[in-house]
């Protein structure tokens, strides 16, 4: 079956907002076997969307809009579609109910023109919206089907989910296209891309790299009319890639590093503690994102000047002797996180953010430490010097580094 | 003049990534008077994008394509143009010698399918691509401009500044779209919604009211033929809203929370120190995303447990009295990072981040403190129970606080 996406609002058009609800659609769309052919986004114009509508249902069966389902003037998308299917609007008595008790519920008498949220045609069916007032509505009309959410992302997901997505699956029965996400790490996008090149040419599975601050990944998407036979297809080109790159590979599709890292903690019963020089916090920030990140994570000490790292325990005569950026103050900061924290491992990272170099150190200059009873880790490393790009980078970078740690920790 | 993007790549349409080219054009095009009035995003199939082409060229007189002009056979971009126009692609001896040099810098044999990014017809000329292999193409062909950039954002974004958007400037003289935003903390988006609803009918300016985590926006956008009268109906309205919202409004288009915060530490030579524990880190990192922050921020301290939070200086008798999510402790995390960091003001946090409750208070419990010499100021809120939403609420409560503590300060 053929898609097409439509997004209407004119904050689009002046690039105020992203569009996550095309992308999240467009990445529900696969599982289904539906082929998404294209993505339009629109203004809040009545004309310009009945054109874009009319040219959807031209070339394709299923066409879904996300906005424009909202009480005022601007919200143009049940007038376009009732013009495209040459039909009257008139007031559900039902819907004018259920939007009425919906307004008394928060105390409120409901505004005269939110009445237009109980508009409804013959050809439409609402959809039931529970975390607002805007009811989708499903359209079939000479044979396409027309899907129209609301453009708030929560609306949207949540009326996708429990509405839409279960009763298309119960209509479709058609091909299957899954993915697979292989992430790596300690590999440059091009070198990656060299590695693996004898698989970029086929055509199913395909194989495309991207370039993510936490990894270089590899997408295998694979389409079949049987879900069994895409994943063995999937399965045989990965089970390559292991052989090319296995050392450099992390994780899996929604994998995170700070989520791995967390579990590996856990299941060896081993606390971890921090200090931050040029991460500021975000490296404690990052592993704290993982739920029950209490149970291994210590504390986290953010110390930017010297003065800060020698209060926490770095040795000052190292401070003076090497300064702040240095291979050995990171080993220092990362031991005395350890000890002054009260953890078994502890991770140090120091370095130059930016936008100013720091004792003649050029911007992007970053120092890791991992210590641990008997254990050390290092890395020193060059990023591109952009501030936001360093920090998250570093981070990665130190998740990597205790990745491999604890890989091999006895 | 009539402008419309579209965005080609498969992995648009399997959602993989988000379309951000698309919208840093649309945030770019109202300032040059250009009028988007659609953004299509298609796979790599020429056929298809043809069709895209030439719909795009029968309605606008500006087409911006992005994406598509790598080495590949999946790039078919320059050959979807060759097609729309009817003429036949040849490779350009220039821009041979440009790629193989390309390549010879970094110590490689041009591959042979690069010669594809070499291919030029008659009515486009190439734009420079600094950061890549693929020059851009600039078409004029029957009144209408093509205009064809790469995909990686960073070769496109170089290519539109520096090749194209002055070249642009230079061609038009219309009507100039300009927009404002004003920041609101505070107050909920249907409170702000209901309190400027007079202006939401106005048509030029148009106000819009938008929710993001830092903030409730207010945007307003005019559209003149002269810039300075645009400006000066943004002006009248907006003074009418200050008027209505002042106490609310923190800041203005790109004014972060953390960057004015830092502007007045550093005007009042106040530092800053924090204690965090549901917020695990966030905070801190967030200060020091802006540059030159290690002038006033001290230094920070991520206390998850009990233990760590009476390590670091709180009481433990009041731990054991309140538990670690109360007012209190707040309070006296705020002023134990204040003494032991050695600060003028010291923020602390502490809350419930979930996904599970703590101590019997529920997901989304959050307890601010400021502390300083003879002030202080406090905060207790309840957010959504999501806890990467919980976690940066309660970073912008924050350092709203903070903002409204230095401006009353003597």
């Amino acid at each position: 079956m053929k898609a097409e996406i439509i997004s209407i609002g004119t904050e689009l058009l002046l690039g105020q907002i992203t569009d996550t609800n095309a992308q999240h659609l467009a990445s529900e769309l696969p599982a289904l076997g539906i082929d998404l052919h294209r993505i339009t986004q629109v203004g809040d114009n009545c004309n310009r969307l009945v054109d874009a509508l009319k040219q959807a249902c031209e070339r394709s069966e299923l066409v879904i809009t996300t906005g424009g389902l909202g009480p005022t003037d601007d919200d143009v998308t049940r007038e376009a579609i009732a013009n495209l299917v040459g039909e009257e609007m008139r007031v559900d008595a039902e819907i004018e109910q259920w939007l009425r008790s919906m307004f008394q519920k928060i105390g409120y008498e409901m505004p005269e023109r939110n009445i237009r949220q109980a508009y409804l045609i013959p050809s439409a069916r609402a959809i039931p919206n529970q975390r607002g007032t805007a009811p989708g509505w499903w359209v079939e009309h000479e044979g396409k089907t027309i899907l129209a959410m609301p453009g708030p992302p929560g609306e949207m997901q949540q009326m996708w989910e429990i509405e839409i997505r279960p009763e298309l699956k119960r209509k479709l029965s058609g091909e299957v296209i899954i993915s697979r996400t292989i992430k790596t790490l300690g590999l440059t996008e091009a070198k990656v891309d060299e590695m693996v090149s004898p698989f970029l040419s086929s055509t199913n599975p395909t194989l495309a790299v991207y370039a993510k601050l936490d990894s270089i990944q590899l997408r295998l998407t694979a389409k079949d009319r049987e879900r069994s036979k895409a994943e063995m297809m999937i399965a045989e080109v990965e089970k390559e890639l292991h052989k090319i790159l296995g050392f450099a590979i992390w994780g899996y599709d929604e994998d995170t590093l700070e989520g791995l890292v967390g579990t590996m903690l856990g299941e060896r019963s081993l606390s971890l503690a921090t200090m931050e020089s040029c991460t500021g916090g975000l490296l404690a920030s990052t592993i704290t994102d993982v739920p029950g990140s209490s149970d291994y994570f210590k504390g986290g000490l953010v110390a930017y000047s010297a003065e800060m790292k020698a209060a926490f325990g770095v040795d000052a005569t190292l401070l003076s002797q090497k300064g702040t950026v240095a291979p050995e103050v990171a080993a220092a900061m990362a031991k005395a996180a350890r000890l002054r924290l009260g953890a078994d491992i502890g991770i140090g990272v120091t370095g130059v953010a930016g936008p100013d170099e720091v004792e003649g150190k050029p911007v992007g200059t970053v120092h890791i430490a991992i210590d641990a009873e008997g254990k050390r880790s290092a890395l020193s490393t060059q990023y591109p010097p952009r501030r936001p790009e360093v920090k998250r980078r570093a981070v990665y970078s130190a998740l990597f580094k205790l990745r491999q740690l604890l890989l091999d920790w006895e």
